[in-house]
């Protein structure tokens, strides 16, 4: 029983699909996200279905494996039983969890509606609808008033996702929206990431921090790093002494691992990650592994960091191992393979640390080109990456990008006019007819 | 001033692009929604993006023409100024109206959560949700409990809308959902198509609505013909003496008038159409323009049909009047150039009723070509066009297709199990974690 359908969890599925077993692969949603592609949805270039993939249809062809949309609410270890929220009880013989990782708002879930992750498709697209109703509320308030509150994108976690928010968001206002508006100026939008750390992208090494903090800037994001953000207001993020105005807020600081690891019962560190050894077993459980961001593993000393490359490894190790078990030989422990890392930045901006096959740091286009192939090669599913490259090529070259559809509710949270009034805080349903009382004619 | 970026609305701007005049497109969405293809986003085979485009995009080279997202909620007609949601009031020298239609339960508004129309991008995403879950927890209550509750699909109304849902739910639970499950057969799916009239497509002539009816059943289609629906409760369809167990319900029985039309204070038809002479304006009104679905416009004593064409050219043959207007030319009475009309039923299965060049009655194959040309032709922007006949034809030789994405609830209302009991009543939102009391170690 696999339980969690992402990069750790489709790979074990499909590599069991060849051993003589009995696969249950287990998700609260139907589909698998490609999350490194996820920030091109909330930046409304790509569509939700161009980097999400039903499950079932990737495991159509593994007859031996079964899909189950569910969600495990508890764990009996004694009897290898799982329990489900739909009420269904199953047993295993072996059970994989790799239910990956949430947002963290460090004990201050408030901020949570006011600044949302990326972690999920839904995510996604309440980014996206924040970002694309800010500039729509800009514009009205500049015809109506001759004015419009600051067009602040704050993003708060200068981590890879931070960064990639920030440069994109940053590249959509300089070129895409240009002759968009009749009024405003979406060039004008500030972006402003802070960082924490002394230095962006602080898991990668120095020179590419550096770089990418200078293309960044030169990108025109206003980058702060070392400074700490203490509180998040509607409209509002405070920082260290400052205080910054923002239309729209996003978090890319933190990240916690599923609750479901520690329902375990088994140790945990102190964001949730579930201790396993070189198996990727919690103590005391050979018949159980943890994998992915779930997974706290530690390789020569450091942790393995919580990415799709170690996630999609150690699903296709599992799947080894057990085939060891079939076979009664012995299990060789886990060892990442570390091919590099990247974060892209914007248009032809990059970073990237290569291991393999040579060992070198790109900059810029290189690594701009290197990220795009390394992506594309990994998205699941021939159609999507169709789909995905001819919309990259002709939002390159026409300065368009086609899926900038805004739907639900009309306000952003504590943004408001030079009257302090929010706007546009009225919340129509879809067809709602109009007050009666503001009727006049 | 125009209020409505549907077919009317965009073709007038349009149109209007290339006069002395100042524009202002007011729509409280974004984008512009091809209606017509609504149903496969409702269906998953296209993306909301494949059939909608952001009107700031398309009006991206008007430079005379202005986008505002915004609502109108009372007209001064006296004074020739609209008030909008926002607080904003703007004047104008001409309005145009085209603010489309809504569905209409009739006066049961209880209905409308349990069976859900199908007019804007958020309807669709639900209709889409609803589908593809009854087939998530069918195949979960089998492998739980070793049967499903009834896996109905009841469509209520057999126009052209109710037809379409009907033949293409067929078709997808018949060909394309055959190899994805492993313990329901969705081909034992049952699709109910229930129509208050004697025939379906009742607007089409008797032989073509004949066909279409033969063409669905042929299909799989269960269709009820002069059957009233009196009542629709949760999971349950109350229609005559029969009572239609539903784990989906989908309404395609009436539409009403948008309520700005009302709002105008001029006299309207029963359902909320606008009554307007044959220069498209309300008695004593030249300077507003009244078009598309929320017109009432008769035409050799037949009312002209709620469908995009006459939309289409009711928004050009606007600009041209406005044009007369500036040039101090005498207006031309609008006159409706009826092309034909078509309805598609399922792979292959359609009925045309062609006006022009030519009149003929097709059915099947040829009406179904007829339709594919002209709905690609119709649709908005290259792109579109572009990424829509790509993923026809890709589901068309793959049967298998792209945008299976559930997102939102877990819960169909009123779909229970054997036991009574209601599948999945639990609504876990995104990250919350599990209950403490349920966690066993």
């Amino acid at each position: 029983m696999i339980i969690g359908g992402g990069f750790a969890g489709t790979h074990a599925a499909k590599a069991l699909a060849k051993l003589p077993v009995d696969v249950t692969l287990v998700d609260r949603r139907n589909h698998f996200t490609f999350q490194p592609l996820l920030y091109q949805v909330g930046l409304a270039v790509l569509s939700p279905a161009d980097i999400a993939s039903p499950l079932r249809t990737m495991m159509r062809g593994s007859s031996n494996t079964e899909v189950l949309m569910d969600e495990a609410i508890a764990f009996d270890l004694a009897h290898r039983r799982v329990q489900f929220r739909s009420g269904a009880e199953m047993s295993y013989d072996y059970l994989m969890l790799a239910t990956g990782a949430t947002h963290s708002y460090f004990g201050n879930d408030a901020w949570e509606p006011l600044a949302p992750g990326l972690k999920t498709i839904e995510d996604a697209i309440e980014i996206r609808r924040r970002i694309l109703l800010a500039f729509e509320l800009a514009e009205r308030e500049m015809l109506e008033n001759g004015t419009h509150p600051p067009l602040n994108f704050v993003i708060i976690g200068g981590g890879p996702t931070g960064v990639e928010l920030a440069g994109a968001i940053t590249d959509i206002t300089r070129r895409f929206m240009r002759h968009d508006f009749r009024h405003i100026d979406p060039a004008s939008a500030r972006v402003i990431l802070i960082e924490g750390e002394k230095r962006v992208l602080s898991s990668y090494p120095e020179d590419l921090s550096i770089s990418a903090e200078r293309q960044l800037r030169a990108l025109g994001v206003e980058v702060h790093t070392g400074l700490r953000v203490t509180g998040v207001e509607p409209g509002i993020v405070i920082a260290g002494d400052q205080r910054f105005p923002a239309a729209v807020t996003l978090w890319a600081a933190g990240v916690q691992a599923s609750p479901l690891g520690k329902l375990l019962g088994v140790p945990t560190d102190k964001r949730g990650g579930v201790f396993v050894n070189n198996t990727l077993n919690p103590p005391g459980h050979p018949e159980i592994f943890v994998c992915g961001d779930l997974a706290h593993v530690e390789q020569n000393g450091r942790q393995i960091p919580g990415v799709a490359q170690p996630a999609m490894q150690m699903g296709d190790h599992v799947a080894r191992m057990i085939e060891a078990d079939l076979n009664h030989q012995p299990r060789k422990p886990f060892h990442y393979f570390d091919k590099g890392d990247m974060a892209t930045i914007g248009r032809l901006a990059a970073v990237a640390k290569v291991e393999w096959p040579f060992k070198a740091h790109f900059s810029g286009f290189m690594a701009w080109i290197s990220w795009l192939v390394v992506h594309i090669y990994f998205l699941i599913g021939f159609r999507n990456r169709l789909a995905v490259l001819s919309q990259w090529i002709w939002s390159y070259f026409t300065f368009t990008y086609g899926v900038r559809l805004i739907y639900g509710s009309q306000a952003l949270p504590g943004w408001t006019d030079k009257d302090g009034v929010e706007i546009h805080p009225a919340e129509p349903t879809a067809d709602e007819p109009p007050s009666k009382s503001a009727a006049a004619d």
